[in-house]
């Protein structure tokens, strides 16, 4: 179980450095990829989440609370090859990826710290760290992000029957998909872990000029990707082609 | 046979969730991968195919009437292992397929709910659904359709006879690639399902704002691709490559 | 040796309409994809390598003069399994490619054909379909066009010996490269036929606004990649890695 | 150990010639790629690697000193296949990557001789060769160099103990990533040799107007990737994870 500790921590705050790290080059003044874009900042996710899974293999590198509440859901015995599905080991998966997107946020800032003493507006900086929507309604905050997890935790749980050997690629493609398609309405949290962990990150660090944490809107990307992965395990227990 | 049509419906359906979000995402007002360019939209209807690929493995993943089509004119004599070619599964593929780009396009405008609302021109908020002519002339609009729907079956018709593994990918790069080199005139449908199942949702969702539907361009993304498909299906039989 | 020819044929034309199509895509007026940049079109030429590769596996997927004298030079003693390097099927392979590029330039101006007609300066409409040089110097130019090529082809004969399975995706991943770190200067034709096929095309078709088709520079996209496949092939087979 | 030297010569040349190329084509003037944006250059050093990779397999393909150091700090016996950790072995690793990154920059400035020529200020023209920080603070731009190449190394370590056969494209994408996410403070070496060979060449070549090659800074693109390399080698051996 210490094995699964460290290694969803490890993956989970790889993948948030990384991820952070993207918004923070392509948001932040004066770096060298500022203004790079969106399909810049989908790449840079779904790279991130492409090392992520490297580094957390061992643990079958969930990092992300909603997949390991969508193979809940779907019914699954094992988080992992070994590890079986419990309630102690599904708190451990838990506690391990929030503390790894914590932790990956902390990183990233350190990477950008003379970027983030620059001035630039406080929401910014803020959606360095965590998501925040375009336009703000809860209600359909929470469909999108139902919406674009359903989609991850669906694919990933069909992934287990196809015939195919791109592992970490598959995902990684998957993520960039979901972002360049689904994340334009809210910024694509599809993950509690990606977004409390680098907001509690936010309201700790003394960030240069930093405003609120928006504690407002940090139920919405917890909500809605564990609603989407729900939905996913669900529809995967009663679907023909699951039955491989 | 259920399974091929649920199998058909929801790897489509994905499809047209990613791919009508990811033109959602570059043309409405207010999201983060606003104006995000030609590379962007290309991503994303190609990982689009890969996740709906994913999602139909045990069905052939044929999420196309044009694949359909092109197998069928192939001489193949299944559709899948286990599904033989015959006049109806052909029609379960094709009803499965366009109640999928249905729903997908239906999913992708909930997704994106709130900027539908926002004001845009209305040729604008059907492109997000349906594709269109930058240049409208129904022959050459034809032949356009027809050339890149021929690139996209015949390469499919190759992967067969082809020792690669990488499944999902190829067919997921060739979209990105048939976008990016040919879908230039006319958008790409390259699939009559993509194009005409949006098209009636646009026709009956309450999207503010928005105007008609164009059906008079409606037939040329199915004539188009059919016809490239049935062209690419004849080639193959004749190919000295094809004979693996 | 006739399924050689036409796996070369349909294999280069491939290649090139998706190539001359991604060029057209962003010179051409009135294009969804105008202006797309230079990412986009390093994409559409190697995802156009990509295609063409699957569907020229028999014959070895040359679709190259360059890769066919790399293999010639190297000491290769077949050019596709069973087939044996002659200078009977040298010749095979250089016909085969010539005209597989002269057709896909063809069909990519059939498929862009309204957005040929629009007005725009003769020279970026050769550009949809030949190689120029930004700064005009024969020696130069054949400089840089040798070096990118010795890259491609050096590193394809690299490929036999590494176990790596990703096959098609490889070339076009590496011609992706190619194209955005050495294809500033010339271009890169770094492939005779997919210059001298589309420049005759050019100057054959009735393109409307045409100027003349460049017969001056002609020669450095065919001198500069047999020079660079020539060292290519030498340097290969005295490199200690490549005893394998 | 003479195929060892050659292959990491040449590996790494190929990396650098690549790598400079992308960012000579953003940056030079009248190239096709100028200011094609931070993702092209993202994409021009991953598939950088991506063909050294393939040219330096029989040797481990390292072409970076910190990949070796990485390897030495991990407790690992070999370099590469029959290819034991020695203090001669490490010794000729270092001086072939360094050779083969100032071999590497030389060609690229060759293949782009006539856009250096042209005026540009002479920082940016440095910039084709060696990195240099957006906001100079040399601990700031150690850390950032450390965490990147942390990264670099700690993922390579694990590709490992992944049942993965992507290869060359598991290492091309990680320095995609790498670049999207963590380059943007300081230009991401995360390599000695992709910097100083490069920063050497600038020096000693006739480049048309250049400037100095700010050595001032030379020794953070090797302190900082030293660093993060021997953090990633002592992570790597207690790491549960890692025990496979």
């Amino acid at each position: 179980m210490g094995t699964v500790f460290w290694s969803e921590v490890l993956g989970t705050a790889m993948l948030t450095l990384l991820g952070v790290g993207v918004v923070a080059n392509h948001l932040l003044g004066k770096t060298k990829g500022n203004a790079g874009g969106w399909l810049l900042i989908n790449f840079g996710w779904g790279l991130g989440v492409f090392a992520g899974v490297y580094v957390a293999w061992q643990s079958g590198a969930h990092l992300n609370p909603a997949v390991t509440v969508g193979l809940l859901a779907s019914g699954a015995e094992e988080y992992a090859p070994g590890v079986a599905v419990t309630v102690a080991s599904t708190l451990v998966y838990f506690a391990a990826e929030f503390l790894g997107g914590f932790l990956g946020a902390v990183v990233a800032w350190i990477a950008h710290k003379q970027h983030y003493d620059e001035p630039l507006e406080p929401a910014a900086k803020l959606g360095t760290f965590a998501t925040g929507p375009e336009i703000r309604s809860y209600p359909w905050n929470v469909v999108t992000e139902t919406i674009a997890t359903f989609v991850l935790v669906f694919v990933i749980l069909m992934f287990g029957g196809t015939p195919s050997e791109l592992g970490p690629l598959a995902v990684a493609l998957l993520v960039v998909g979901i972002g360049a398609s689904l994340g334009g309405p809210t910024g694509y949290a599809i993950n509690p872990a990606r977004d409390l962990g680098p907001r509690i990150a936010h309201a700790i660090l003394p960030i240069r000029g930093k405003g609120g944490s928006d504690w407002g809107y940090a139920w919405v990307p917890i909500v809605g990707p564990i609603l989407g992965a729900l939905i996913a395990g669900g529809i995967f227990q009663i679907y023909p082609s699951a039955n491989f």
